[in-house]
């Protein structure tokens, strides 16, 4: 792997002195270069930019001593903190800035590029949430394709299906996959399924390649458009994802907040309408680490035998899940009706751009 | 007012210089002196306490420079943080510390020993749902008890109903009520509604005194069960509840959140199931600024004429609140029913304990 560790730290607020704590405080913004000189331009980012080096630990943003900190242009005004115990690996990719760090309440936490991209402690309700609400809205899935997710627990979610056949995973940066595996087993416990196939690299391009009409679903467990992820949020994506499913087939994609990216989500909804000829829905899901505590799904079908993304039609018995060696934590089948049901502003904000 | 307030300042990670930060760091754990030495004694809290002094802004927790942090031993290890712009009003009452601030992106903010009780730009989650899920449970509610809610938030909600008559509100400190009308006015405004009777003093004592029977509906709007709130999670509060109710009344109470306070939860939950001979549910909803960025409630009826919560008979009708001069931002009938669904591992937590 393309990293380099740093010592292990044992980071306490108790521990440091004011000093140090004042040496530690640096504003997460390295964001790709080119991007944040579009935002400063856009007056999006008014923070000052202190770009790690050396002496400081890369892709940590320890504002508070001892804790991480996740300040980022995408929630102005706004952090949510983690206390450290003590931090496992840090590494730049080709593509991002890779961070673990063991956390004292939520368990172990994957960082890529300062943002928190799951905790052991609640990775179970998007994982789960993301895979089964579109694998559990179509009757025997047997080709599935995973774009991002690179940890692995997409691919653990979806190995729970047993008609599934055949499952690609195109993600670009193998330093997540290896670092999970280093540190996630039970995430990325997925990869271990023989069903599996990892490809490494640009998902937009695994897409345009992909034979028309192959996949009976797609899932895009994406970070957020900025950075690495930005393509998998415009339109020629969408296009070549509906390219690659067949008829009746669906996607799940990551599609952020409504309390904080509502602009985002109505153009992405905007674009699906007039790409997927099938179901357009949004639904959501609680997620504590996430920025405003939930996350998003863009959930579409392309022309084809009707989906109704509401009313599961293939579901999994949760009898079944708790015999098994891993229950299911989150995903029932209630809880995927329930998820499709929006706020108020929310249902006609997304409502008034779908027409 | 029994306050003083503190010369207003501009709170900018920018603007303060490393010293003047340093200064500012204090962990907020200023909680009511007996409980904080049960904490320590249980091993709950092992944060050291620095309690304000005179030169230190009484009541805020200003970890990051110029941000104001929430941390507590209610959720160890975790923290969310909103940037300052100006603190607006800083008070002690008999009870609390009571804190205003304008914040950078979430409006003005009202804070409670420590702990965000609502922001201007997510208030209506928590206010709409805590009152029209019990009241939309129910045909023609007429009176109404709310237990707490100083800031007016929860009237303004019950005074949509027009089929109530009479509003008591019942709330142990004043200060809240006297700083919401002067910095929260569009949450305030429920004061003015000619049906509700403003009672200072305590919940529990007022609910004894209650001739019975007499609600159809009682709102507990508490904050945590640390500090004043702390009888109102116990069983005897449960009890004068439950007579205070007419045959077939209910009652909602604020009920914390399903990632953070699963045993307080089912502590609850048990209390209830022995307590209310009627429907006892649990309900959640989203809330970005509350710890784990959600909040859940407690509904219960007593017995008499059955309740459907999940299930309501009493809707609001959708137009007509689009048509008024506040329309409904949050609360529609399809989320009064989803805010029943939970995930499985809170299902069978619950669940268990219901038996």
């Amino acid at each position: 792997m393309n990293q380099h560790l740093s010592p292990t730290i044992a980071a306490s607020s108790m521990e440091l002195s004011a000093e140090m704590a004042a040496e530690n405080v640096v504003e997460f913004t390295d964001l790709p270069v080119k991007r944040q000189r579009e935002d400063e331009e856009n007056g999006v980012s008014k923070t000052v930019s202190t770009l790690p080096n050396e002496t400081q630990p890369l892709g940590i943003s320890a504002v508070i001593p001892g804790w991480f900190s996740e300040i980022s242009p995408m929630w102005p005004g706004e952090a949510h903190s983690l206390k450290v115990e003590k931090i496992l690996f840090q590494g730049k990719s080709d593509y991002q800035n890779v961070m673990v760090f063991q956390s004292s309440t939520y368990g172990k936490v994957l960082v890529l590029d300062g943002v928190i991209q799951l905790t052991e402690r609640d990775e179970c309700a998007y994982q789960e949430m993301i895979t089964h609400l579109p694998l559990c809205s179509i009757p025997n899935p047997k080709k599935v394709l995973v774009i991002g997710g690179g940890d692995g627990g997409v691919l653990r979610e979806v190995s729970r299906h047993s008609s599934v056949e055949k499952i690609d995973i195109c993600e670009i940066d193998k330093m997540v996959v290896d670092v999970s595996k280093e540190f996630f087993p039970d995430i990325a416990v997925g990869f271990e399924d023989p069903r599996v196939t990892l490809h490494v690299g640009d998902g937009v391009a695994f897409l345009k390649a992909a034979p028309e009409g192959t996949y009976d679903a797609i899932i895009v467990d994406s970070s957020d458009p900025i950075g690495p992820a930005q393509e998998l949020f415009e339109k020629p994506f969408f296009e070549s994802v509906a390219k690659a499913l067949r008829p009746g087939g669906v996607v799940c994609t990551q599609a952020e907040s409504i309390w904080l990216h509502m602009h985002i989500i109505e153009d992405i909804v905007a674009n699906c309408r007039q790409i997927f000829k099938g179901s357009v829905n949004y639904a959501w899901t609680t997620v504590p680490t996430y920025p405003s505590g939930m996350i998003g799904f863009m959930l579409c079908s392309t022309e084809g035998p009707h989906v109704d993304f509401k009313h599961p039609v293939n579901p999994i018995d949760e009898d079944d899940s708790q015999q098994s060696a891993r229950p299911l934590k989150f995903y029932n089948s209630e809880i995927h009706t329930a998820a499709f049901c929006l706020p108020s502003f929310a249902k006609r904000a997304i409502g008034s751009k779908a027409n």
